[in-house]
């Protein structure tokens, strides 16, 4: 019988239900097809072709499925890293993302990320990004096969500025790609704290329409699932299961924090989770209890996550390290032996990623996707023969991607003989260094200022207030809240807070300060009823008007603080940070018909004891200085002298002292 | 000022106490010494030299020291993995040792390990084996640097057959080597578990003496810990400190379960640890607490552990393994960055080692000893520049091994343009895997029989026994025992036992059954006093005489159990299992001048009933005789039937059900 391409003299790894190997094992292609497996002797027996090729001995094995990746993101690998999730996302990866992805982004990472996978030796991956349409398009072109899901957010996106724009996104790109030979089109709705209710049922009604996988981030953090079960009271899978997620052909990337619950009800709905142990190290965000979820039957491929998070698109690196985390998180050596973890990144990956009937071993009627790994250089040798499994321990404790010599997928050799042939590997590079030198510029413009910095998360917007502020220490508040009592005031409103400030200062003074402040209502009974963060930007220049008014006015950014402190500090590295706290009663009053705040603050940390405050923020320049006219006269009816009116911050008293 | 080599346009990473980095830098080097270090343009004002190499923008660093090896076990890479430590080090490796490790094992292990590292960047290994004479002999014609520590056990080793001829070895070895400019000579006694008090006190005597490195492993699994505690009172370091081992220069490897007093201790002594990531993990060790060791001052450096146990000496694999190891086992993110790690790599890693004077940075007076790393490849492009710690990033978490493109140590080329120049590859390629199928026979012909695997663990000894075995069924053990207390008899002995047999079938029935049994020992009120296991092969051979008489003999092999059914499961991967448990009272007596046996058996799993068995083993076949004829009298007098007389064993009674 003919055959188009006949290898021999390899051994065959076939990873088929029964682990069958051949040594000397051949394998004859015709088109895209895989026609039989099996010893040598018998394939060469029964097949000729004109293109006879001698494997010398390497492994020759299914090519590596990678379960869970963002390709286009090679393009920001290495561009931040030993940050915490929310540093490293909200103040970097979104920051560029919004500024540079686009098509053209997109299909040269693609092309990049492809040239890597190939290399070392994966045929398949499951991707997750922007302009999917893209990354199937520089995909083909490349060779390669993918499952492309087109990111959906319920923010904007650099592909659509609503969901409902993804959506419609989605809908055209699955229609597209829907029975092309390489790409599978995939729905992927970011993850349950990115989305809504409603964006995910869409999601998942999307995918059932068209039969195609819905991939998505599931219980990567503790927090996610913390935050879960605060708010709608279940983990996160029974939480996806409502939302009819079990019922599509389901990618779960991460899984780190799910129960056994949770593995029951993805092996149940015969859905993959993909298992990223490099990216679930680095980041911290734990590890995944793999040996338990294939005891409960789930299908787990491996996964790289994407190069900005990884950093490399290695899947020897992922599997290696995907038996080491197995055994030392069981404290059992034998657990995730090398044969079953090979496993995983091919034939139980390819169920995972829903391909098996494609992929993921060497069978007659599989699609002829497949590596040549040599295992002969002198990190792999000797070669030990007495275990059959021997030679699956070769490949995963001590083979390197760069020992992949050939990948063929879908009949046609992307990789031959050490040579990319689909991609110019130079060009490529020279266009991504010259990429990478333009964020590279747009990052140190931005890191300069403090200011651009706060701009980038998002949220700042800029004020130019005139305040009024008169500041006077006092001895005894009690006269003074008596005073506030007094006939010729209103009081219109009456609160008790304790405020927690933080103050950033920078190595450079011009870049100003940043103050980031916790205020604690207290509410009866002295309990805190409500916390609120806020964070301001306080420029250096500062205008002062003096003689018997209380007038300055100065430039300040403010933003709501929806990170932690710890976020921000690691976010803008402060040289310096002081701390003040202090007990405030505030009082919203009426005086000759006008507005103002009359604060009675007790500075507790450091000890600066009481002051008095009368404060108003305008924006009207003519407003203030009518104000600032009233002031001696309330300032008298309190019982106060003006004479010791203070005109600084309390973070300038501390300064000065 | 003239040196011998000048290297320019490189991004030097100095890696000296303030990281600092030069891009592009110069370095000029003068015989075995670094004469200057710095921007490329000062250095090439101030030195000329014949051979100046453009380094085409590559990073220049030191070379990695592996802080803890064993060389030579390149040659057992790959024979057995997955499998716990004692079946993987009691049932292959010390077994494979014993028959193959000589001087040429040694020198060609050490040969094909110094072209592994050396190709990886390797300049400096921590090595702990045997005939470290032939270790130090190979990595100086390799060219490489060492701390080579003979091996001191209580056991015999494959050069010393007693602990005084190791020592011996060992001050003869070190007064060779001891200016060796490559070769710093060391004493290694294994670990604390393995030496006794006098062992490791005179190896710190030795060590003291000549004033070189101590090399010991230490602490490297719980039970290690727990059994110290439990017999000496105390965790592993102080016990060590009272032999006096931290008044050495001392190299602790592993360390993974010691505690803060331990780090504090070790930190105290300038003593250095070496951390082995993916040896920890793989045999699921643990996880070393890195990030406190450094916070508590410890010198911890990075080791690859033995390639049989790795499963390859690859520092770029340790180095990311070691900081994602902490991230996530701290759940920090931030933790153990890659600035720090890979100073943990060169300039600490030289600390702990010892070697700090001579190597670990790129400053002047230090040895030549350099690395230069293609930062340029698909994997881990783009280059960023805008943060000055990626290009740590980049090595720490893109890198391969395989991008190490020249390697100098001491002044001298070892490898350049990615070609090994003291070194012949092949030949070593092709020793190794000769000698590889040396040890596949061995091994296959081994794993053939049960009893040679029985007898390559060690303490079996043949006997071929004869025995009087004479077994009848009974419904009530009372009256037997009224009879046992009966004038004629004598009781010599009366113990009450309870047995645990395991009995482990195989698939091949010729190769006999193994039992595992659990004595315990009843003593008063019930309480097991003591627990002895035995381990017994039961060759299928075995010859009856019938008649009156209860003869029988058969060929077994006794061996004392010395480690747990587990162990013996996993190391002889029976078949099938068979468990039987019984009570037993045992009578020693004397009838009429003779002794024997009489048990009264409880089968209570199966449950099988009472049965009487009167026993004698002997290894005279005349004595077996005498015995066996006198045996109808015992029953009568026992008041048992001599026409219920069974020969079987209980094993044999239960398969027959």
């Amino acid at each position: 019988m003919k055959a188009d391409i006949l290898l021999k003299n390899a051994c065959i790894l076939s990873m088929d239900e029964s682990f069958q190997t051949f040594y000397p094992g051949a394998i004859a292609i015709k088109k895209d097809e895989i026609l039989a497996v099996g010893e040598e002797k018998e394939i060469l027996e029964k097949f000729s072709a004109d293109s006879i090729i001698d494997c010398n001995e390497k492994v020759l094995m299914p090519g590596f499925v990678n379960a869970h990746t963002h390709v286009p993101m090679t393009l920001l690998r290495g561009l931040a890293d030993d940050l915490r999730l929310d540093v490293w996302l909200l103040g970097y990866m979104m920051p560029v993302e919004r500024e540079y992805v686009t098509p053209e982004f997109v299909q040269l990472g693609t092309l990049l990320a492809c040239a890597e996978m190939i290399k070392s030796g994966i045929t398949t991956f499951a991707d997750m990004y922007y302009f999917e349409d893209d990354v199937a398009e520089a995909t083909v072109k490349a060779g390669m096969r993918a499952i492309c899901g087109e990111s959906i957010l319920k923010f904007p996106t650099p592909d659509s500025a609503s969901y409902e724009e993804g959506l419609a996104y989605a809908r055209k790109f699955i229609e597209k790609w829907k029975n092309h030979p390489l790409i599978t089109p995939a729905i992927a709705p970011h993850a349950p704290y990115t989305c809504t209710d409603e964006i995910l049922q869409a999601s998942a009604a999307l995918a059932r329409e068209f039969d195609v996988p819905l991939h998505i981030h599931i219980s990567e953090t503790a927090t996610e699932v913390e935050e879960m079960r605060k708010n709608i009271g279940m983990p996160v899978v029974p939480y996806v299961k409502k939302q009819t997620l079990l019922d599509t052909k389901l990618i779960a990337a991460h899984c780190v924090h799910i129960d056994e619950g949770e593995m029951r009800s993805l092996s149940h709905a015969n859905a993959g989770i993909a298992h990223n142990p490099s990216s679930n190290m680095k980041l911290a965000s734990g590890i995944a209890q793999v040996q338990r979820m294939l005891e409960l039957g789930v299908n787990v491929g491996i996964g790289t996550d994407g190069p900005a998070s990884n950093n490399d698109l290695d899947m020897f690196e992922e599997i290696r390290l995907a038996s080491f985390l197995s055994k030392v998180s069981t404290g059992d050596p034998t657990s995730l032996p090398a044969r079953d973890v090979l496993a995983l990144a091919t034939t139980v990956g390819a169920k995972a990623v829903h391909l098996q009937e494609q992929i993921g071993s060497l069978e007659p009627g599989k699609k002829a996707d497949l590596i040549i790994i040599d295992v002969s250089p002198v990190h792999n040798s000797p070669r030990f023969q007495r275990d059959p499994d021997s030679v699956y321990a070769q490949i995963v404790y001590a083979a390197k991607s760069t020992d992949v010599t050939d990948v063929m997928i879908n009949g046609k050799w992307v990789f031959l003989e050490k040579e990319l042939q689909t991609l110019d590997e130079k060009s490529l590079l020279k266009d991504a260094n010259k990429l990478a030198k333009e964020i590279d510029t747009f990052l140190i413009e931005r890191e300069q200022s403090v200011l651009s910095k706060l701009i980038a998360i998002g949220g700042a917007s800029e004020a130019e207030s005139f305040e009024v502020q008169t500041k006077v220490c006092i001895t005894n508040p009690a006269p003074i809240v008596k005073a506030i009592n007094s006939p010729e005031l209103e009081i219109l409103r009456e609160r008790h807070y304790r405020e927690y400030d933080t103050y950033f200062y920078f190595e450079n003074p011009s870049q100003g300060k940043l103050r980031y402040r916790e205020d604690h209502f207290v509410g009866d009974k002295g309990k805190v009823t409500q916390v609120r963060s806020r964070l301001t930007h306080i420029g250096v220049s500062r205008e002062y008007q003096f003689g018997d008014k209380a007038l300055l006015s100065r430039s300040r950014y403010l933003a709501p603080a929806s990170q932690s402190l710890r976020f921000y500090r690691e976010y803008f590295k402060p040289a310096q940070e002081v701390e003040i706290e202090k007990d405030r009663l505030r009082f919203l009053i009426k005086f000759q018909d006008t507005e103002f705040f009359i604060n009675i603050d007790t500075i507790e940390k450091p000890d600066l004891g009481y002051f008095l405050e009368i404060k108003s923020r305008t924006w009207s320049r003519s407003d203030a200085d009518v104000k600032a006219e009233m002031i001696p006269a309330l300032l008298e009816l309190l019982g106060a002298s003006i004479e010791h009116i203070i005109t600084d911050d309390y973070i300038e008293i501390v300064e000065k002292r």
